[in-house]
């Protein structure tokens, strides 16, 4: 299945499914690569997959050169960015090169700014590994790294020349990161598709134990949402920011927790939560709608609990968001499943005496 | 004067006249900034200018912070930018904050790129102190830093949104910087207007004794031809490559010589006579013009000496040059003063074997 992100000149095509990767020296060799590129990855997914991948490349572009990174969060630094520089050097990469990004959501980023930023920019074909990366951040070419004053702070746009999303890989995640990955599978949904809501009220546990159908199905459709998300508002802050929902108080939560208790989509998970709950306070969304995410939530995996988690913290957090724009907050909220309305002007005493009982009650909104 | 870039929704003006940075304040206010800018600069141009500049940033916006970096090239590196990013974090900058670049061709590029990568792009706008700033680097967007496998390597286009030169700084110049910015001038005129070569034939001195009308005229039409250029071709290695005149041997020369004997300019000025004298070779140029080139390019200062430059050095810095492509070389080169050609196919070896004797004549090739 191929998807394109429709983005004029730079347009790319997004492929789905399983054992994608055994071809994927042909596929990018068609696209109009020549020479063999360098792949960015970490240890543990070139021990996992790495033979597979290394296979299809080198027949169809001989020996590649390999770049590994450590992995996890922490190493999203400017330290393996310069790894990753040097890396090519030793290479002998030039303007001509391309990089592959072989990797979760860490490798993509900043394998992702490597290629946008070395010698003024060359190509990248993205080969995400986990859920969270084949629905999610491997597609829109927002790239990047973290620094101590907070994640994602420096970085770039730089759309890759193709996506590989092999659904087979995720058969090897850990339960925990795969149900990481599924909350924002359920935010693409509950912004773009009730049919996927829908349908993961149906094969949710199918989903959860990687079926190969049901899994593509889902990569495919939240692919497609963001693909179209993406084509319509590559860079701004317009309709893009959509697919936020659940992360302006998400980000909160994580930052809050010093980035320990929640894994991303975690956090994402209860702040689509506490975007329901709040949004229900504004009079969106019917409570039977409002029960059906919350549910759907919840059956993914126990979320860590949010005891102890402090308003101050979460508080301080947010005002650092870049979503507050003088002193008043914009949100995306739900009128209804499947469907987003940009609220900019939210009281902010109003979201912060939502957020003193959501924390409280242990996240509970009372449906 | 003001001249426009013209690059569709991403196009600027460039202000060029004496005594502008008295009215940077009120200029950029009209162009639509609105909060203090933060300004990256040195500690030379801080002190020689920084009052001026201050005094009229300060009564349009209020009170802006201000990064000061190292004053020189070696301090294009990675330290600095994350000094920079350090700075404006401190500085509370946000998304939509914006920055100044107040220096020469090295605040320029690196405070272009760290607002180039902050918060994945903020604006900047230029207020080039240099000449050769003020003709060539301030314009076009190119920024980046070094590292230690070679200069601009990192890098990104991120087109300034105004640039503000302020002729009447350039009279602080050290003799040896502004000589090495003339020949980024004479460039100018050698691939685009044959009057600026013939202008300069008669003012070179009085634009060496900084007198305004005359530096104002040829900053002004180095300028338009930068513009015209990078309108053309952003990003691409089509029209835009002629600025590379000269550069080719230039680079190699500065590379073999680890970047300490020659300025970038006065490598450029070789390199220009290399470029005529191997364009002769080829058929291009007449001898009487060729005579007035070289002969502009000696009058700016007595260049650095090529004794003891090994040709093994050149030509393995030369190897490296992006601009090889296949084993053949790709140089650009006059048919006649003010108009270029680029040709794809040099033979290498017809390049070293002129290289050789014009390392053995010192510089000089017969004219």
């Amino acid at each position: 299945m191929t998807l394109t992100v429709e983005l004029g000149h730079r347009s790319y095509p997004v492929m789905v499914g399983e054992g994608l990767i055994r071809s994927a020296g042909a596929r990018l060799k068609r696209l109009g690569f020549a020479s063999p590129p360098i792949v960015v990855t970490n240890r543990t997914v070139l021990g996992l997959h790495g033979k597979e991948l290394f296979g299809s490349l080198e027949s169809a572009f001989g020996a590649c050169p390999v770049i590994t990174i450590g992995d996890g969060e922490r190493f999203k630094n400017h330290e393996t960015l310069i790894r990753i520089y040097n890396g090519l050097f030793r290479s002998r990469a030039d303007r001509r090169s391309w990089v592959v990004a072989f990797g979760g959501g860490v490798v993509g980023d900043i394998a992702g700014y490597a290629a946008a930023t070395f010698m003024r920019g060359i190509p990248y074909a993205s080969i995400p590994t986990t859920l969270l990366a084949q629905v999610d951040s491997a597609i829109g070419g927002k790239v990047g790294l973290n620094v101590r004053q907070g994640k994602n702070l420096i970085g770039a746009f730089h759309q890759p020349s193709a996506v590989l999303s092999d659904t087979g890989l995720l058969r090897t995640m850990p339960a925990r990161e795969l149900a990481a990955g599924m909350f924002e599978v359920i935010k693409s949904g509950a912004i773009r598709s009730e049919p996927l809501i829908s349908y993961l009220e149906k094969k949710l546990s199918v989903c959860m134990e990687c079926r190969p159908a049901a899994l593509d199905h889902v990569v495919i459709e939240c692919a497609r949402i963001k693909a179209e998300v993406v084509s319509g508002d590559e860079t701004e802050e317009g309709p893009r920011m959509v697919l936020n929902y659940g992360h302006t108080v998400g980000h909160a939560l994580e930052a809050a927790t010093r980035y320990r208790r929640f894994r991303h989509g975690e956090a994402v998970g209860w702040g689509m939560i506490a975007a329901v709950g709040f949004g229900r306070e504004l009079g969106l969304l019917t409570a039977r709608e409002a029960g059906r995410l919350v549910r759907l939530i919840h059956a993914v995996e126990h979320l860590p609990s949010l005891e102890g988690v402090r308003l101050e913290d979460v508080w301080r957090a947010l005002r650092r968001d870049k979503k507050f724009r003088g002193g008043r907050i914009r949100m995306v909220l739900l009128p209804k499943l499947g469907t987003t309305e940009i609220l900019p002007g939210i009281d902010p005493r109003h979201l912060k005496r939502f957020l003193r009982s959501f924390l409280q009650s242990g996240g509970d909104i009372g449906i």
